[in-house]
């Protein structure tokens, strides 16, 4: 059986395409009866999209499997045409990509949170009491004074919202996933981590550096109150990831302002465009540097905040701040361009879900399905149907011709 | 995991049923603003097939994956619900297929084209000028006379369009894929073929094979003017494919007028049905057939071809005429009826295109999806969605009630 992927590396042909995936973060939606049976995409005023909606193909994206809501890393992974269920990014990744620390190949990291431990070590408060942002970044830089390596290994601190922290071991030799050091309950101690694979050198070598880095860490914590000790999750390793360049050969860069996002993007090896603060700075950027890249993602955050908050109004305004800025990106419309998000946070939820995303692609071959607007109703009726996020840059590859013809 | 053929084979129960595929080859069109928005079935007037769809279900066809154009070789096989990316069949064997040669299983083809050397036996025209076909016949004929066997393997070489032409090995134990006899630019000397698979002994034998065969044959040409070489490709057996009648329990026919189709229904084990030179002779010998065999595949070329040309109205004319005929077919309506593509030729494209061809399935249980026609955007609605080509004939069969209830 003829490996997929390789497939289509062997069909790959190198263009002078440009080919932009806007990323609507959790644009994705439900009509319910609170909200009137319309979706934010329905209820917004959208000119701009409509207008685009003429030319354009569409349909709705899996983002993982039927029934997965992903966090933002398979969401992302996925529509970069990485399967999520073959590239695992730990938590410590993501969190660590969260908090804008840019990783190495081979980094192990570690999400943390400060906890309250009683005199025999057993834990009272796994947060420590939500302690404010300000002591976990005063506690964090006591840490990281104190502890810059582990034999060989450079430890990399930085402290997040609250109680919230990560951990970076950088060295050689280390690797994860391995088992959280969390009981998970108060009223325990906190466990020993251990290699997930019990036969994995490299894993056993990275349970020890941690049990060394709490033998180092706790004392400095000793006194403090009421955050005298910490608990450590998610620790996994940068995983290796093809990159986008290799796997595509597309010239890729991120205009995103968050920095989990471009966090991601450098994943997969995407250059990272520093600056733009808001969605027409971000396109405008895109014009500038329209010559330097063949693939531009820009991501748009408002949507998903307003779905998480559980906002309609808000979420309807993002979108509609969205549509007023598309037409500076179509100064230099793009030969394929796709707009989507990359899970739906419905309002209804008040979190991502699972219901497939809406998907808009528009390229000189990508006909049209004679739909007047973008919307998830619509995107029901599109000839693009139902399919998994993982391919759609594999049809806008196809868009801009860049396959060769499988057989003759 | 229960392997799906092997789930659908233990179910199939022997029936009376008829089943027809007629095949509008690359029918899938999409709507362009220069075409007015419509596709070539939408702008025809398809009065007989628009009273089918009121007891159809419509859909649409991935040929081979999301983004993938597939040559004839690979749309067929799919359609043929053999999964293109399982079973491939190699250029040479397309090639072959195309002018007609007969294959038998183990045959090692290869696609060859006439060139020109220099003294030193480097090429310096790929195409030897692209010499007229009645040249190549001329030539193909000259080799032909003086190589029929090359120790115990038969040789037999069959003259394509200009410089184009095909060599079949028939012999015991040989096996590609080889690497190609063609150095792909000019400038440089015939390379040797190698096995693709360094640790078969069947392809060494094959290379070994191929260079005896340039032993020979180069001295007849060498006092030609330009074409006194040639180059070999796609040097690859004729893949062991199970028997469509194995694999579905129905007997297969194949009624196609050009070599191409009639080969690739062959490759599967369909009988060939020769004589029929238009879609309405094509019907009316089925008429003839029906009770010879389960199912009937009907090759249709006219609307690829319009579409291969950008020619709009030529492929509305040719969906026409095939419309105009189609009563002759029903006067002895099938149990199972479909019509689709292999794949989409769009109009503005000028060639085969990624696009998921529509398709239309009526039998007594195919349900209705209440559409007024058969079209790309109709099928968009349709019952059976977007799959992949593979499962059309199982649909059939199901639609044939050929499978037996799978558990209690």
């Amino acid at each position: 059986m003829k490996n997929l992927n390789s497939l289509y590396s062997e069909l790959t042909l190198k263009t002078k395409s440009k080919l932009v995936l806007v990323v609507l973060d959790g644009v994705g939606d439900i009509a319910t009866r609170s909200q009137g049976y319309l979706t934010p995409l329905e209820a917004a005023s959208t000119p701009n999209l409509d207008a685009l909606t003429q030319d354009a193909a569409q349909g709705r994206l899996t983002p993982v499997a039927p029934g997965i809501t992903p966090g933002s890393g398979p969401g992302h992974l996925g529509l970069f045409g990485y399967d999520p269920l073959e590239f695992e990014v730990g938590r410590g990744v993501i969190e660590a990509l969260g908090l804008g620390v840019e990783l190495k190949a081979g980094d192990v990291c570690a999400r943390a949170n400060f906890a309250t431990l009683d005199a025999k070590g057993i834990v009272t408060d796994r947060r420590a009491g939500r302690i404010p942002t300000e002591t976990c970044e005063k506690l964090c830089a006591k840490l990281a004074a104190k502890i810059k390596k582990i034999g060989d290994t450079q430890v990399i601190i930085k402290a997040g919202k609250e109680h919230r922290f990560v951990v970076v071991f950088r060295g050689k030799g280390l690797e994860g996933p391995l088992t959280d050091a969390d009981p998970n309950r108060e009223g325990f101690a906190i466990p020993t981590v251990k290699p997930r694979d019990a036969k994995s050198a490299k894993q056993k070598k990275t349970a020890k550096l941690v049990a060394d880095f709490y033998q180092a860490a706790l004392p400095i914590l000793a006194k403090e109150k009421p955050a005298n000790g910490f608990l450590m999750r998610g620790i996994a390793h940068q995983p290796e990831i093809p990159s986008f360049e290799e796997r595509y050969k597309l010239k890729a860069a991120a205009l995103a302002v968050y920095p989990m996002y471009k966090g991601l993007s450098q994943l997969v090896g995407m250059a990272k465009i520093e600056g733009p603060q808001t969605i027409e700075e971000q396109f405008q950027r895109y014009l500038a540097e329209h010559d330097n890249y063949d693939f531009f993602f820009i991501h748009y955050k408002y949507t998903d905040k307003a779905g998480e908050d559980g906002n309609f109004e808000a979420k309807k305004k993002a979108i509609e701040d969205f549509d007023a800025a598309l037409p500076i990106l179509l100064e230099k419309r793009p030969d394929v361009l796709a707009i989507t998000g990359d899970h739906s946070t419905p309002v209804a939820v008040h979190g991502h879900s699972w219901h497939p995303q809406p998907v808009l692609l528009t390229s000189k071959y990508s006909g049209s399905d004679k739909l007047d607007r973008f919307t998830e109703t619509g995107a029901n009726l599109g000839s693009l149907g139902l399919f998994d996020a993982k391919y759609l840059i594999r049809l806008m590859q196809a868009n801009a011709l860049m396959f060769d013809k499988f057989g003759a």
